[in-house]
């Protein structure tokens, strides 16, 4: 049988997942892919961790460089962040090694320098752990689907804000007590800025969207929006009307370019990403051929994102290549990234307004004005941030023109706060 | 670029789907794969029809048999059928050419000969197409899932018997009126048992399960029942007590083997397979590392199944291999497939009794005479089918025991037509 030999740099927690799989599912993984995957170099600065897990300590090594000059074939990099990450990466790929590595970060916004180095080394490199977690979307998107012109993503992607808004949707919670919660079980960091404001999910849906449109899409190209700003009372409102707000990230992909974003959104409670609930992700994909595709399952956590590296690692075992298409090594850029500001949609306007005679004509004149046409129209009677809240939903309107509207909007001596607005996908 | 030449042999409703893509997304799968797919033979009986399809005639054939001494690289077969069906298989591999097909049957009734012979010709043989349509669940399973042991599947991967329940379920029609409707709309065949007694769906369920376990898995050894018996009654109960009653492929692995199954079951309205409806497909696989992923998609239909045949030839042009783990190829067979009547699950009885003082007690008594539990009983006091329909739920109970104890039920002179019983699948 053929070994091939592993590297394993950073052994925290996705790391000792990954150890623990090629030791614990090692004749599994032989059966079914006729390769020995030999786990020859763990690095990591805490010796006496590495050694817990149970492989020879003459394997484990304190410095992650030292990888470059080894006889491994496979780089496994989940030192993370894109500074040293990058380095080891590089200097792999150089030394004729492939990798894989669950940095999302890094090939967002370094994917095409590497990949071309891979490329020009004759090496792979394979990251499906960095999106959806344990669930095989990349390779759904790159091979399974490679058939498709793909129209339409539309995904759970961010396990952390699905699982805050989960929490605020079953117990009506205020979002801060909800992120508490998170917290509290190991789901949110304690800066949770990257996954609540949308960062996180920002770099996997460029990751997928790159994959889709063969053109590379940085996390400057998407749109993006945090659910900070949810309450519980725009909860209920979209319980009350059968929907649910959930943090979506986007890609529509058509003949004058790709729309690629991140914000929170009303989802019609029948819709199929409705259900997804808690820390799990979800991947709607459409293809011309295929239609719709669903792919769920756990989005984080050190045993299904070793799930995904592993696999990449067998891949790569069996000498299939890397998990971008061939078009993205090329220097063509043919596919133009809308300005995200011109996707047009329905829209959620939750204003707060001095409970005073004259406000609803007052908003919905300026709406008027901005060619904004009005679906519905709900004022209710209780306190709310210092004054009543006034919601509209819209019939389909630019962002662009619903933006400005609302700065106007907010100028109004009658609101209070600044107004709360979110996409309606239908 | 390096050209692959492809043959595609019957040209019906998914052959000529795949020349579509192969034409429509020419550019799009050179790009992705670096590869250009040539079509460079299609053979089927009727010219004029393939003619239409808009490649040239130079290509098309009369007798798929010759593609055998034709120089094409990958044999699509879509004839269909298990006797020329095998024997165009067996002949391209033995002549060096790979194979895709879509034939679920052939896969579950010879896939161990033919993968030997595949091997023996350093060729290979894809067949995503033949479960789940153009859901990548093959993929997913044997290469996304590489690093896990798999503890479940359940699928519902039959789109007519899928059809005929949402419509029985939606509209509350008896099984009947729901086939005519299905016949109606194209989802079923004129002789439709293939389908609604769950042949095509053991069919899929072997071939899942062999790729899981590693070892063939054939419709033999799969327990199958379908839904023929299923009558508004028994969907408004279910319905009543927050439960679908679906179609479900089982296949559960552990240390003592694996149990195969596809029969009508009760599954909770929350369970996330529940909401697939229609001629929808969905899987939900298990790994001891990823815990539980769903796929979803459509099943069946010319453009879908077309997608997974052209993604398979995509896979083939890029060298990857054949779509089953290299221990299937061995002669190992160390997992034991357990008597389908051996496993325990909860059950619903629907008994048809005359409308009499003591029934319910006689019942109940040869119940516990089995040691079946009862969870809940419940008699209606409406006509049905010659008498009253008398309800009973019971608790975890080996299959076996309970047909024995029903069996016994059913010989009761109270007893008017033979009781219905179904899985209850938490």
């Amino acid at each position: 049988m053929e070994t091939v030999k592993v590297a394993v740099v950073g052994c925290g927690t996705v790391g000792s997942g990954v150890v623990d799989i090629l030791l614990k599912n090692k004749t599994i993984i032989e059966k079914r892919t006729g390769r020995r995957i030999e786990l020859s170099f763990v690095a990591d600065r805490d010796f006496e961790k590495v050694k817990k897990l149970g492989i020879d300590e003459s394997v484990i090594k304190r410095d992650g460089f030292d990888v470059i000059d080894s006889d491994v074939d496979i780089v496994v990099e989940l030192v993370g962040g894109t500074t040293v990450a990058r380095e080891i990466v590089s200097a792999a790929l150089r030394n004729g090694k492939s990798v894989v590595s669950a940095n999302k970060a890094l090939f967002a916004s370094y994917g095409k320098e590497l990949f071309k180095e891979a490329e020009n080394n004759g090496v792979a490199i394979r990251f499906e752990a960095s999106v959806g977690g344990g669930i095989p979307v990349i390779k759904a998107l790159n091979e399974g689907l490679v058939a498709n012109r793909i129209e339409k993503i539309l995904g759970i992607i961010n396990g952390t804000a699905n699982f805050i808004l989960t929490e605020m949707t079953e117990n009506l919670l205020p979002f801060k007590e909800a992120l508490r919660i998170a917290k509290e079980k190991g789901y949110a960091e304690t800066d949770p800025s990257y996954d609540i404001d949308g960062i996180d999910a920002a770099h996997k849906i460029a990751i997928l969207s790159s994959i889709a449109s063969g053109k590379w899409i940085t996390v400057d190209d998407v749109y993006t929006r945090g659910i900070r700003d949810i309450t519980p009372f725009d909860i209920e409102f979209a319980n009350e009307f059968e929907y649910r707000i959930k943090l979506l990230a986007v890609a529509k992909f058509n003949d004058s370019g790709v729309e690629v974003r991140v914000h929170p959104a009303f989802l019609p409670e029948s819709h199929i990403l409705s259900s997804v609930e808690g820390v799990f992700n979800a991947c709607l994909i459409e293809g011309d051929f295929v239609g719709p595709t669903l792919y769920y399952g756990m989005g984080a956590g050190r045993e299904p994102t070793a799930s995904a590296v592993v696999a990449d690692i067998a891949d790569i075992a069996l000498g299939k290549g890397s998990s971008v298409p061939v078009q993205l090594f090329s220097e063509e850029e043919n596919v133009c990234v809308r300005d995200p500001e011109d996707f047009t949609t329905c829209f959620y306007l939750r204003f707060t307004a001095l409970d005073k005679s004259g406000v609803l004509s007052r908003i919905s004149g300026i709406l008027a004005k901005y060619g904004i046409s009005i679906k519905m129209a709900f004022q209710k009677n209780i306190g709310f941030n210092g004054g009543v809240p006034v919601v509209m939903t819209t019939h389909v309107a630019p962002l662009r023109t619903v933006k400005e509207a609302v700065k106007e909007i907010d100028k109004l001596d009658v609101i209070v706060n600044p107004t709360f607005l979110c996409m309606i996908e239908e």
